[in-house]
């Protein structure tokens, strides 16, 4: 049992791959938080150059009483080393040490960490323990639950990964403070997506609270995660490897991948191709008449107040819709080279379909346009 | 259901990974064989530079009906081309195909174009469904059956891998017609295996049928495919993610990854390493009470019968034994540093454990001066 006196917990429903998200403050410094993990002879903290001289010191510390040996592996910062070669590394360092099945893998970071490593672990020996500690708001209300793997391929963002569910994922929200201001924002986009396509009373939320989620006020910020993580736990648990409704949750997404593909990864950062994405995607949505005008407009304001992007990027200055087009047909929900969209209806409800090329060469014609005020 | 007249089935209980094996002949140039396995807009068939031009034809012309387009990717031929590199060209082929998530990909070759295929088919796009085709005795009685997959890493075989089950495993018997002399033997010390750790009657039954067997008949192939199947099937069936009894399986394993990793991989076969490493399992489990002098020797002849080595290969003139125990201390099964063996008790039952490394370097000395006859 977790210690409760500073930490909700959310249930993840899997079968016996059920795990807990524990949220709070003071969660990595308090060795009860990890009382539940596995045992071994080892584990590893996979971290990068930004986060380990951070908090590598406070994990190590609560884990060291569980495991006789605590490693730790530093990799570069960024998306752009979410690829084979960092990947090598972690094995390298995993091989190094001798470690074995048991071993325990800690991803510290965000969420360029918690993919690679949740990958690493899911193929280290075929599949060893792992624990996601995500120190970015993107990694703590998205990517470290539900157990999506993986890397980058240099045709493809997440072409190469796994369905590998960590066994415990600790959100502390003391993490946050020294996030950069433009992580915070791209991890909203995360929070605001899970309105339109589940709860549009916690759009409503969001917008109210933005100031404070933006101010990095503790208690909004708990609720944020808490409640992004609840839905995104219901999602997950009736369709853990995507055949149908957990693709919902890649709203943005598609239109998002097509951006970092197309400007290089790196280049924007996640949360905020998403942010651009959601516009473009409710654009879409609007075209193929499932929501109004003034839905488009609210969506776009609260990604803006987000101090999101809402204007496209032009990836090829002569043939922009084809690039995009390109880019998307490569994306992982695409079937037989038709892609597949995530749209919204308005009413808090996300639905899969592919949309006739002239629709999709008008929203990007006109999101590229689009002026920021 | 499978056409029944000219093939035998072996099933594959895993719950909703279940499948089956499909033993006969003619099989790769019958479109009923692959009527079970799901569609799709294209199909992939993985091979290597020597199998491909002998049988990829035939099987692309009975995937022909059920994909609109059947893509082939032939890969160098040998055990040291299981790595990433040869990997990411996999990924690459099936990027540049613009294969998606339903594309199934077909493993036709041996061990490593199977353990390859299998891993490409888990990891790409977090997993498609995929097909094992062996074309070498080897792959048909073992390596394709149970849902390992993976490649080699620098450090140690299978080191980064996953479990996933293939849809359908098909052994045509035909295609054994073409293997090397010295293959045909590396896959019977995988067929002898079994007789030791589980069913001393299939030893007796291999004794007396050896010179049938490397005769290639086909009945005595049929069933020498049949019986290891059928016992590799229940051991899998009880235990898929090798927890405990599935490890049964790596008999000779131990001592033979540390021949191959020592050597070289691609010196030795593997199936010569486990021939070897069977000899040497044996006397450990002599020298740790289990098993008398007389069970050693009656295994050591059944593996020298088969046109094995029964002598190791020095792995350092000056360190032999240490080197031997360094490069088992990395072996998957060891934990916390410590090397686990499976042992036989001469009765057809086999268990997993720990031995002194004095008596583990006597094993090794012995072993390197044996003297074959």
């Amino acid at each position: 049992m977790l210690p409760t006196d500073h930490l909700q917990t959310v249930p993840i429903s899997l079968g016996d791959r059920s795990y807990t998200i524990a949220i709070g403050t003071g969660l990595l410094g308090d060795p009860a938080v990890f009382q539940d993990v596995p045992q071994a002879s080892s584990a590893v903290i996979v971290s990068n150059t930004t986060v380990a001289p951070l908090y590598a010191q406070r994990l190590a510390g609560s884990l060291a009483g569980r495991y006789a040996a605590v490693h730790q592996v530093v990799l570069p910062d960024g998306e752009a080393f979410k690829n084979w070669e960092i990947l090598n590394t972690i094995f390298d360092a995993l091989l190094g040490h001798a470690c074995d099945r048991k071993t325990v893998l800690f991803a510290l970071g965000g969420g360029v960490v918690g993919d690679i490593t949740g990958f690493a672990a899911a193929c280290y020996m075929r599949g060893v323990p792992f624990v996601q500690v995500p120190t970015t708001l993107l990694a703590q209300v998205d990517s470290s639950v539900g157990g999506k793997t993986g890397i980058n391929h240099p045709l493809g963002k997440n072409m190469v990964g796994a369905f590998y569910q960590p066994r415990l994922v600790v959100c502390d929200l003391d993490t946050l403070r020294t996030l950069p201001d433009r992580e915070l924002s791209a991890g909203l986009a995360e929070v605001i997506k899970y309105g339109p396509i589940a709860d549009l009373a916690f759009l409503d939320w969001i917008e109210r609270n933005l100031g404070a989620l933006l101010a990095r006020e503790p208690a909004a910020l708990a609720h944020a995660v808490k409640r992004s993580c609840e839905i995104k736990a219901s999602v997950v648990g009736q369709d853990e490897r995507e055949s149908g409704l957990r693709a919902i949750l890649n709203f943005g997404h598609t239109f998002g991948h097509a951006i970092e593909a197309g400007l290089g990864y790196g280049e924007w950062l996640h949360g905020e191709a998403v942010g651009c994405g959601m516009v473009m995607a409710a654009r879409l949505s609007q075209r193929l008449g499932l929501v109004d005008a003034s839905f488009v407009r609210r969506l776009t304001d609260v990604v803006r107040r987000a101090r999101l992007p809402v204007t496209a990027p032009v990836l090829d200055a002569e043939d922009n819709a084809d690039r995009y087009l390109a880019l998307m047909r490569v994306d992982k929900k695409a079937e037989g080279g038709e892609i597949r969209f995530v749209v919204v209806d308005g009413s808090g409800t996300a639905s899969m379909r592919g949309a006739p090329d002239a629709l999709v060469r008008a929203v990007i014609e006109e999101s590229c346009a689009l002026t920021t005020v």
